[in-house]
């Protein structure tokens, strides 16, 4: 079947997308619950928190704490999220989660500038900075991100020429800082995308970059995130960023009832029913999604949590 | 974009599927008004109840009050569900539906006997006798169906020989009866579909049939409807099943918490934004997802109600 990879890498960013959107105060203990039976799935990457101003963001306040009361497990990555440098300082404070580099550019320059306050001139400003401050720490730099990559809820459509522009300035910043920029994150942070944009972006930067590994970010706020994340498999993208139960959405990004990201069973689910291997145990990551909506104390849009597997079943009926 | 058909054909499913699987006694009224509401979003085809045991469906018992208060819209086609003989007269003697003959199989036999209580022999007799009673009241027959085409909660996965095993049998009632079918629903009854088995069984037929039209009925119970329906428009399929406000169920299909049918304004935003005319006005749509969701009195899995179009916000930036 064509390009489909045989094996995709999933970063979950259920705690961090869900504890930082959801209203009411979710006590630290309960998040470090979570991400510890998540760590029991098989997941190679979890988001925890993410390093933001606790005024923006009152969820996210006990970032630190909640660092320090996790379990890690062996063979699995522990990561943050930061959007300057302040955030950056506290993640490598914390001392216990796998700090890594990117260089995170957004391709609508009205969201940038409501979500972080820039333009995009000083955020390449603020790149060339962060780098810096990467290379002091010894902080390898592999990665690039282009948020709102699909669309923008305050600028409207965006062109591939766009995306490639992007593509240009990251290596540029690339070059002058020595960096091997390995992946390309694609986020569609407002939900913009349909199969058929992932497969006009996607194409667009492979051609231009066939050797650049893409990930793809995607929400579900219009219902199109499996449907997107298929279009992406079908391209050979092998890592996809995903959120137990379907936790999470963007406080920022003007939505009023935002679902949250693509539901991380929910991809494990489609991936292993076509043969694509993620290395997640499904049952464990359904008892992980059912904690989640335990924890956040209201229903979760996750599917196979409520519809079940079909390798149960399927054991089920081999015994009858 | 290779495949992708340039217009597609939704026929709504929702009242029938959500009045059936609705656990509280809905008005018939609010039916109607549900109905009516459909009417005038450019839905060329609603399937406003079903003609089944009131004793075992009890949400369908006011199945002729529902049909004699709808208001028919000009171009719209209003038809009903039935199971057999009786329901079908039924059906014709309500006297303001559009009665379509078709032949009904199942693919799974454990299921057909759970839900008809029938065997594969059994149903192929019947299906003569409903034939020859369609031929008696002068209704065309062109299409075909076949149930649990993907997999089967009491049988498991369907191999594609299966499936053409029953449309040879498809045939050799057509050539029987002298009757042209024209186009063959596939229906995943129970959520077992994939994108790629999606692929598997519509190509296996479309080899063997090039020139039968293949139409799907797509279910979300498993979260895959919308990216299933995306690999059906990608093979060419034109014609889908579909729910408002991701109405319905089966409430045969054994599921707990089953998610209904996919959603129909998520599926007419997906086929809109990639260009593929679908002849709904999605904003109507979405009004009467909202009804829905009033009528039945509790939130459906709709998306894009929530989450809002695309249409109207870049309207909104352009006057911006």
């Amino acid at each position: 079947m064509g390009d489909f990879p045989r094996f995709v890498r999933i970063n979950e960013e259920g705690p961090r997308e869900g504890f930082q959107i959801e209203k009411g105060p979710i006590p630290t203990a309960r998040k470090i619950e979570l991400i510890d039976s998540l760590s029991k799935t098989g997941l190679k990457q979890i988001q925890v928190v993410s390093f933001v101003n606790p005024k923006a963001v009152p969820g996210m306040a006990d970032a630190e704490e909640v660092v320090k009361g996790i379990k890690r497990a062996p063979g699995v990555r522990y990561t943050g999220l930061w959007l300057n440098e302040k955030g950056l300082q506290r993640a490598i404070s914390s001392g216990k989660l796998d700090v890594t580099g990117s260089i995170s550019l957004t391709a609508s320059e009205r969201f940038l500038q409501r979500n972080q306050n820039r333009t995009l001139a000083e955020n390449l400003k603020a790149q060339n900075a962060t780098i810096a401050t990467f290379k002091l720490n010894n902080i390898a730099v592999e990665r690039a991100s282009i948020m709102a990559a699909f669309g923008c809820n305050f600028e409207g459509d965006i062109a591939n020429s766009r995306i490639l522009e992007l593509c240009e300035r990251i290596f540029e910043l690339a070059a002058a800082h020595d960096l091997n920029i390995k992946i390309l994150s694609l986020a569609d942070t407002m939900a913009w995308a349909t199969p058929l944009s992932i497969r006009r972006v996607v194409g667009a930067v492979r051609e231009k970059y066939p050797h650049l590994e893409i990930a793809l970010h995607l929400h579900d706020t219009r219902g199109m995130g499996i449907a997107n994340a298929y279009a992406g498999l079908e391209m050979g993208v092998a890592i996809f960023d995903a959120a137990v139960a379907g936790l999470g959405g963007c406080p920022f990004a003007g939505h009023r009832a935002a679902a949250g990201n693509v539901c991380t069973e929910d991809l494990v689910f489609m991936c292993e029913e076509m043969g694509i291997n993620t290395g997640v145990n499904l049952d464990a990551l359904i008892e992980s999604a059912r904690l989640a909506e335990d924890v956040v104390g209201h229903p979760l849009p996750g599917a196979v949590m409520k519809g079940g597997t079909l390798v149960k079943l399927r054991e089920k009926l081999a015994v009858a």
